[in-house]
């Protein structure tokens, strides 16, 4: 009996500094049959993310495809919640046809949103804003928010979710275009380019003239170190990423320890991995405000499962805009 | 109208460096007729305190006798709630008589305790370590708790406190004496000289094994960055104060944001400023623990008001040991 074949990317060797397309290679492999209880999904596309940037750090990946979110239809199902067609969303692989347990499979309704807004704006991009400002934000109504890499996927849900909640929101990003979309299409109160800014600590300062409530970081470094100048008594920072740092040597990132004291600082790393049961509750509400014009989002779709490498590359060095998602059909 | 006259320490010069005597200087004041609702205290003890070098940095009160913590008796009144001879604590000044406001000073029962232990073991001391572990600290039976400048005021009570909860309890301390109390009277399961670790870092990792589930800040600087690097996943961080850093330029603090996320920490700066008003219900029950054994204290009482300016300075030497009073009588 004949197997079908799949493409895949595969983790070929470690980066030596910055990750390019040479830490990938591609190659065909047979898919696998579905056991029971399993289910095979023709991949229609594969979420691409900066947190994916820690599985290079771990040499046993080596030879094997990346772990990644996709949404795509059901081709063969042994599972009984799922029939041949059924549109889902799973953890898969960067691959066109992931095997998965259909417990790890999650049904979506592709006439509420587009398929591929399930790996964004409806997905764990957006489930990750929301959580962090819920659990860990004690937002409140007139308080500023601040959020670094504010274009970004995650970043443009926590700031588009402040105004929801009524918070005063800046952010940074680093084109002048990106910043220009934060202002004029998200409905940001302020914004500027960290990467122009020629005193960053200033620049914050003045996009939050009466300080920073909670920061929701991405960034981590030069551009945290402003921040963390800037925070108010009693601020909330919501460490949800640090993209600045994924790349380098640690180093140390709080400029002075008796702040804490001083306002009161409350400081909390998080993970959506923590939150993944509350996703059917993100989505009713994101639903219901993307189709009221609250929430917006950008993506970049990317054709050809062969271009995933230099995408993901393009994760690190800013010159992507928006949810990177690669169209692997 | 002759007025009795009182010695006070004044704040004289702000520190070139490191705090000395010559910051201070002793004068001969009058005393101030009590006004409608104030008392004057005939001061017996005053607390010296490391959260008094801030007051250092703000010229405005060059010329001025410190505000401090006293324990003495009521020596005229104007106010129902206290007659003479009464003891009682309250914020007082650098001095050996303070005319306060009468809701601003508080009865103490010398019958539960000596006078002195209402500045230390059942004063705010006390509460600043009660507090910040209750409020911030989620202690659970059966965790990790590490508290730097372990055998300090704070330090020694947030042990015990550890401790009467059910937790394992680890500390350093800046001599082989204080070292060897800690474990052998206080009950810590581990402790070390953080003057003498050749690697603080291994240090800490050997007195905490499983790793830190909650840090009791202190000290700041190379301590804190080696306990940092033993936080389990989930971990707190209290940061009730960072001695190391009062007298020196602000440094960056915690060597690696990322580790915020990959071990889910939350970092949380407090005053027991906030936590005054609790003052009573922490009485009540660290008397009980008194009483029973379960808290013991050690305090350093330097007689005569002239003598202030010197051990105060003593504090960020590490020279003191236990709880720093002076008898002011």
């Amino acid at each position: 009996m004949s197997h079908p074949t799949t493409i895949q990317v595969v983790y070929a060797e470690r980066p030596n500094g910055g990750v390019s397309a040479d830490s990938f290679k591609i190659i065909s492999a047979e898919v696998a049959d579905p056991l029971p209880g399993q289910v095979a999904i023709r991949n229609h596309y594969l979420s691409l993310d900066p947190y994916m940037r820690n599985i290079l750090n771990t040499p046993e990946m080596i030879g094997r495809p990346l772990e990644g979110r996709v949404v795509g239809q059901i081709w063969a199902s042994r599972h009984p919640d799922f029939k041949e067609g059924d549109w889902v969303f799973a953890m898969g692989r960067w691959e066109q046809i992931s095997v998965v347990e259909g417990t790890a499979a999650r049904h979506v309704n592709i006439n509420v949103a587009p398929a591929s807004a399930y790996l964004g704006a409806l997905g764990f991009t957006g489930l990750t804003a929301w959580s962090g400002l819920k659990h860990y934000g004690a937002l409140t109504a007139g308080e500023t928010l601040f959020v670094s890499a504010a274009s970004g996927a995650v970043g443009s849900m926590a700031g588009q979710i402040g105004k929801i909640r009524g918070l005063r929101v800046a952010g940074c990003a680093g084109t002048d275009d990106k910043v220009a979309w934060l202002t004029d299409e998200l409905g940001f109160d302020a914004a500027f380019n960290h990467r122009t800014a020629s005193n960053l600590t200033a620049a914050v300062s003045a996009a939050c003239p009466e300080g920073i409530d909670v920061d929701y970081e991405n960034v981590g470094g030069a551009v945290f170190d402003a921040v963390f100048r800037n925070m108010r008594l009693g601020g909330r920072i919501l460490i949800c990423g640090a993209i600045s740092q994924y790349q380098r040597a640690p180093q140390p990132c709080v400029p002075n320890i008796l702040d804490f004291i001083n306002k009161r600082l409350n400081m909390r790393g998080f993970s959506v991995r923590d939150h993944a049961a509350e996703i059917q509750e993100y989505i009713d509400e994101a639903a219901a405000w993307l189709r009221d014009g609250k929430l917006k989002y950008r993506e970049t779709i990317v054709t050809g499962i062969e271009n995933t490498p230099a995408a993901f590359a393009k994760l690190f060095s800013g010159e992507n805009f928006g949810k990177l998602i690669v169209d692997v059909r």
